[in-house]
């Protein structure tokens, strides 16, 4: 069988399981879809497309992630929301040695209590993932976000 | 090739004619999708995180579906509208013996005649598939969705 | 490896880098998505249903599709957006010789500069797809949307 394809089929496992840890509030799971020194940036497709470098949020390893968790959980004031990510299958687009890069498109849905459904941030997952023993981890991912907008309350992860 | 991820594929592929089934109105293949004495539940999240019974739908055979889709398509008076479910891949969630246990994440737009679509109901389908002669089937789909509103004309199933 | 399972992976690849063409606006690489003699067509799903045959949109050939590029890109005056294409896995329909059926749902964003995401489109493709020495082409593919509006502002292919 084809290699792009079974890839296909692990980082699709991979993002279900990732969107299930943020959307049942398993915070502390988070990190763990990362290399211990891996990446993660939120950032608007205008900054990307331009290569410029400002992003919303950009932490450079698991330590960094998991005092965001406690930023999130812990301390920041902020109105309580549902997220809800559903994530297009997978597009591989390279895979050199242990290295695969591919990207997802994502829609995140957001409900407040006592509120419908709503379009929250729509956009995509451009990752650099590693095989390890503990099967495929991040060691970047950026999500690329389409509008600036809704951003003061993005208070969870994407 | 590993087993959970060819599960994923054909859960894909039920999902697919699942969500077809419904959005081209075909009612009467729905319970199809289930076994003889299968269950279809509707329920918000914040019942099924506290684990309270509660929900708005509950149907436990084929035979109560049959009934609800001569409800929906007979005898209960609504306003029309169209449905679209886009779902993710699905998350394999343990395999033991004939039972499957899987979900997915969806979100269900509607479209209202002159109007354009919207964002309906969004949420997770917590699943029990058994692998029978005709394929796989549900042995319960619970669909936990994210918001409590627009559920007065929540006709159609999820 | 059942067949349908492999090209529902096959498709869903397709199916991503097909979005990621449109959405990162490499308009020019959306035609050889076709068979030179492709057809690409837009319709509502009233007239679908009913087995009309006008559409908003219908494209004969990848020169047809050329053309209308180059007024996307040259010569239609339009308020500028952005699009995300979410695309559920592909449900595989028949398959014979080279001639796959398929048909996929999808959710297409819209963002607009300065403004939020919303939901701007969304139905099903449903595709007849060759196999070609560059691999799956579409002989057709049919953009089936449930909601007639919005479509005033409906530029971008789908």
């Amino acid at each position: 069988m084809n290699e792009a394809l079974l890839l296909q089929l692990e980082i699709n496992a991979l993002n279900a399981a990732y969107a299930a840890a943020l959307d049942e509030r398993r915070f502390d799971d988070w990190p763990q879809f990362f290399l211990e020194d891996g990446q993660y940036v939120v950032q608007g497709r205008e900054n990307f497309d331009r290569g410029l470098p400002l992003a919303l949020i950009a932490l450079e390893s698991q330590g960094m992630m998991k005092d965001r968790v406690y930023g999130i959980t812990q301390t920041i004031y902020h109105g309580p929301y549902y997220t809800r990510h559903v994530i297009g299958p997978a597009q591989v687009l390279s895979e050199e040695g242990d290295l695969v890069r591919a990207q997802s498109h994502y829609a995140v849905f957001r409900t407040r209590p006592g509120d419908s459904s709503e379009v929250y941030n729509v956009g995509r997952y451009l990752d650099e993932l590693v095989r390890t023993p503990a099967g495929l981890k991040f060691r970047s991912r950026r999500c690329v976000y389409d509008s600036e907008m809704v951003l003061n309350s993005l208070i969870y992860p994407i």
